[in-house]
């Protein structure tokens, strides 16, 4: 065992963690940056160096030892600081203080517009003012006269909160007058309490915490490996927010693609809504985490705009690896009294603010217009897209009365509509081997992106994939797992995404697996998303027009498919409509309709039959789309057989296609429905028994058709 | 600057970071592994005193600097190493034989039971046998005659696809006979395909990755900080599920409140369902994970019965900190040709499993019956909970007319009923001071759980706490972020918990902070969770109520409250019930029922007093709880009407107060409803104006009574 000279052979993974641990120890002599420049840039260097080692290693695995860790020579990282280093331009000290001016500027109308509108955040705001200031007019290139852009920088505020920062720092870049930002969170004004697409400077939503990094890291994805253009993505994220799980499913997502495109700054200001946060100032255990996760961190003062400059430009010269700045930040910083203080969370300044004010007004220098102006993107290199014309390459091909799980058949519909647009990519949990959608994955690797088992990051990429219409993203796992990104999809239709959803696996019909495996809440979780289209195709005719359909269709669209085989009973030309329910069975002496949708379509069907039997004519509706539902067949035909319907399906009685039908027939006088669906929690059994033990086969929809004809 | 000889004086967190590397180095040296035994000693103790270094050590801010961490002496290590080790008992060498016998009998069982269910995932429980034979045989203390004994230790397996395996222990262990295994996911048999509390050793269900830690964490704050006992909490976490950012959620969760009771095995077998893991067999990122994350790490080879016993072990004696055990395995070890293979997750064996099974047999040693047996708890040491007499220490005490926000009233139950009973615990994340949970805390801070900006944590926590009944948790936050946790709470009814949810700021009347804060879809979300009770109080006095009947109600509870003040409508001394709806205005004249709840019950109230004055009568409901609904007296009383009714609600449409009336009068003839609701993602703006905008103000309702008079 060598010990600690360096006269000795030691492990390399031993030398590389050692100078890891001098770049701590390095990070520990604050004094060194009070000494004079030289100095300084001698620090610098060797803590360039060490965090280039650390970017630049990766594990390789010492033949059966998996934890032996190979990290390069600081020959090689010097190299690698100077060419970094060689194209930095150090600030000149009149755009350090015209950065620092815009900052407090930036505070100013944070506090003015947020005592305007009487509530809001200033203080968050001012935590991130020379993040911003930094970044609109020195770092980020994109165009005011065209803020969505596609070859423009993104930029995603995750703590959405600090919305008002983020409109002052777009209205002192010149998009607009900074009187407008006295409508703050007026009803006239979309300047809203958090920011949204109505503005046309916002890509998406933000305000439900955590969020934001997986829709940067979606971005990022496209830009690097589709558009393979030159934006970068920034992204900033509080403190507060890095508590939630999503952030780490986000950082692990971005290093695991090397992301080295997305920028993500840490805004570490302490404080929480309610309290201090868990990990406080603590910066190095961030950078720990951080680094641990696969990230590139580097901390800094998050008010001093050289560093943060400096930090900025070595991020974007780190290939390989996406960059996190861990930004020490004051909340509230120049507000005295207020600065670092408990309990100044989500509160206008008040009688405080014209002190305060007076105080930034202060700090500026240069009180005229500003010198410096945001830079534009050195060039516009994102390819021209067209998403609008998405069609299946080939109509569907199967067979009347074959059996087909319509899982297969979205397999088959993604390869389709991808032949025909080179923008559809799919998305999926690990899952792909059981919702199909490695077929695309086997006709085109690099337009199938795996987000293991995390669906909060899948949710949000594919959001931030289908931002400025980039891509056509179809996102599939099990349909239940939906429920582990609610927030996200609810927050998708706030951010106007066109993503579109697709769940497998769907009710007691996937028989074994048990209750936790089963989607029986997953109608009525779409449903709520406003302006959603939810597809629930009878069979895999129908199931690669809703596809089709849906690539093309604004907004969230979701699609159910089944996991076990039903029938096919559509002909491969048949012309499926968003909204536009089929009348699969009919004669003029039905007495009652029967409604069900996927595997209980396939049930209504083989009651009718039976009720036939019983000599009760029975109407058959498929709705094809849940929503919108098409009240306009539903009432027609419920009214035809007497006022008689039996809705059946497998999911819960509530929020679904049951309670679906009754919204559309509520205004009706002489119409009764019978609801039939899953009532309880389920046992693992075989389909076809679980679907008779929870009441929605073909005897129990026989059996209430039978009991409504007394009504 | 000191460099690396120990003569020089160095930081000291030079010198904690190099004993690290220490560690890391000699766990390079695989080979120190065969040399003989004294060696092994040596170099065990070398590498335990470094954990403990690590263990041990607490971030201490030096002066100005976050980043300096102090780390205890190598003195102090080795005297702690002594002690830990002076009580660890060597285990004989029939016990290593009969735990390695017992693992590979535990994979025959799983193996024959997925064969005779024809499903399920054997080569997932052959990765874990080893964990599951030392813990259920050596380390765990346990009654086996009464599984779910509140003394006993607790085991997740979070895992819950693993379940054969679990099944396997506990009929190894004695609990029922093994021969019961073969009804494996049959419906007559309890053995799901994934674990459940219908078992008698089940606490809760898994089955839906991710979830498994936060409760084992709920579990283990309630054993160290309110049971003040000696069980042990063991999780066991898939390396697939830790991509999800739950696991990190609770993790931190773990560490932050120092939960040396806990003990989280990660079964690191490299594969999951579709593909390799992001991380393989790199186990060295998972222990930097874990270590940045805040847990004692301890990288062992999950095969070997020796490493686990000890490292077992050397958890339990490690203080201030839970630990993360990072088990190396093989998925499908054991099994020839499919061993650390491929595209095996979640497949009998089929024609391969005799084979197998004959290979697996020649494995085992001891033929005849077992030599050891679990270990019963030392004492039983858990005081006794009585949660089911939780009542108001007070009555209600507002003044008619008074405007109070149910929010507020929603603080003051707390506190009332906490004094009933010391079971009751509050939990929040970060929104205390918004919710109201605050109150509790500042009654008895040691019955408030912060669970900060992460909402899986916060609700899986809650779970957990609620276990074996030894707490009452109440769960607050925004409504709309529950959605972040559906997924948790889904699951919480398959687990029979008894966690109740209180949700405030719904719906658009909380104003300018705009839709991404708003819960509009909250009441859809609890409407599908089996078994649940949704209390939706109408003032101060009825939430008061809604809490102290929520606190001993089955299953899952959720409150809903509001933001903003509304007056007292209901005297201190009125009687609520769960189901009964209270007719608020009546007179035999009405021509048309008002349904509203919450806010919208005051606009009714408004509403129909507006009516009156135009000559039309309105009765107005108050359902109090929307799930069970009143069905009765809403239908008598719109059926005395004429059969018209009006419902309103601060919510989207789908799945809320609205389609639950109209699942309670879908059978009636001759009944119409209209509904109404927010109908798209609302605009920020001050509250009054916004429910005016989106029609769910009074002048809406009027509007709505007058059409509907034509029907």
């Amino acid at each position: 065992m060598a010990y600690i000279c360096s006269k000795y052979p030691v492990c390399t993974a031993f030398i590389r963690k050692f100078v890891i641990d001098l770049l701590q120890f390095c990070n520990c002599m604050e004094k060194l940056k009070e000494a004079k420049q030289d100095q300084l840039n001698k620090f610098e260097m060797v803590k360039y160096e060490m965090e280039l080692v650390q970017s630049n290693s990766k594990p390789i695995p010492d033949k059966d030892n998996a934890d032996h860790v190979v990290g390069h020579s600081p020959k090689f990282c010097i190299e690698k600081f100077q060419t970094a280093m060689s194209n930095y331009h150090k600030l000149e000290a009149k755009v350090v203080q015209e950065l620092k001016d815009i900052a407090n500027k930036i505070r100013i109308h944070s506090i003015t517009s947020t005592q305007a509108a009487k509530s809001g955040h200033p203080t968050s705001c001012s935590s991130i003012a020379e993040v911003l200031s930094v970044l609109f007019f020195n770092t980020m290139r994109y165009k005011v006269s065209a803020p969505r852009d596609p070859s423009s920088d993104r930029f995603i505020l995750s703590k959405g909160h600090a919305a008002p920062a983020l409109y002052a720092a777009w209205a002192e870049a010149g998009l607009f007058p900074a009187s407008d930002l006295l409508k703050l969170r007026k009803i006239d004004s979309d300047l809203e309490g958090h920011p949204t697409p109505r503005l046309n400077f916002i890509d998406v939503a933000t305000g439900s915490l955590g969020q934001g990094l997986a829709i940067a890291g979606g971005m990022a994805f496209v830009g690097k490996n589709y558009d393979k253009a030159n934006y970068r993505v920034y992204c900033l994220v509080g403190d507060g927010e890095s508590a939630e799980g999503s952030i780490w499913e986000s950082i692990h997502f971005a290093s695991y693609y090397k992301l080295d495109n997305l920028c993500v700054i840490f805004d570490i200001n302490r404080l929480g809504q309610s309290q201090e946060t868990a990990l406080g100032h603590d910066v190095e255990n961030y950078r720990k985490r951080i680094e641990a996760f696969g990230m590139h961190a580097i901390v800094v003062d998050g008010h001093d705009v050289e560093e943060l400059a400096k930090a900025f430009h070595i991020a974007a010269e780190t290939k390989g690896k996406p960059t996190a700045i861990v930004a020490k930040t004051l909340k509230g910083k120049n507000f005295p009294q207020i600065e670092n203080v408990d309990n100044w969370h989500g509160k206008p300044l008040g009688e405080h603010s014209d002190k305060v004010i007076q105080h930034l007004k202060s700090l500026i220098k240069n009180q005229g217009p500003l010198q410096i102006h945001p830079q534009k993107p050195l060039k516009d290199d994102v390819p021209v897209v067209d998403i609008k014309n998405i069609k299946l390459s080939s109509p569907p091909s199967y067979n009347l009365g074959e059996s087909v799980a319509t899982r297969v058949a979205y397999g088959n519909a993604l390869v389709k509509i991808a032949q025909s647009n080179n923008r559809v990519i799919a998305l999926d949990g690990d899952m792909k081997n059981s919702t199909y959608s490695e077929k695309l994955k086997k006709f085109d690797a690099a337009r199938y992106i795996e987000c293991f088992i995390a669906e909060q990051s899948l949710v949000g990429t594919a959001i931030g994939a289908a931002c400025r219409d980039r891509t056509v993203p179809f996102v599939s796992t099990f349909a239940t797992f939906f429920t582990r990104a609610y927030d996200q999809i609810r927050m998708g239709a706030v951010s106007q995404t066109n993503a579109n959803f697709v769940g497998s696996h769907c009710g007691v019909s996937i028989g074994e697996d048990g209750p936790s495996q089963m989607g029986l809440e997953d109608i009525a979780l779409f449903r709520t998303i406003p302006g959603s289209t939810i597809f629930y195709p009878g069979d895999a005719v129908a199931t690669e027009r809703a596809i089709e359909l849906a690539a093309v269709t604004k907004g969230v669209t979701f699609t159910r498919i089944n996991r076990n085989p039903t029938p096919v009973i559509y002909s491969n030309d048949y012309k499926f409509e968003i909204g536009k329910a089929i009348v699969v069975k009919k004669s003029d002496k039905d007495k009652v309709v029967l409604i069900g949708a996927g595997i209980t379509l396939h049930e209504a069907i083989t009651a009718a039959g039976e009720l036939q039997k019983l000599g009760i004519g029975a109407r058959v509706i498929d709705p094809f789309t849940v929503k919108p539902l098409d009240s306009e067949t539903i009432i027609k035909n419920i009214n035809e057989v007497g006022g008689r319907a039996v809705v059946v399906e497998d999911h819960y009685y509530e929020g679904g296609l049951g309670e679906a039908v009754l919204s559309v027939t509520a205004l009706q006088r002489n119409v009764v429905v019978k609801l039939i669906a899953v009532s309880k929690v389920p046992h693992s059994g075989p389909p076809a028994k679980l679907m008779d033990v929870y009441g929605i086969s073909a005897k129990h929809i026989v059996a209430a058709a039978q009991e409504i004809l007394k009504y």
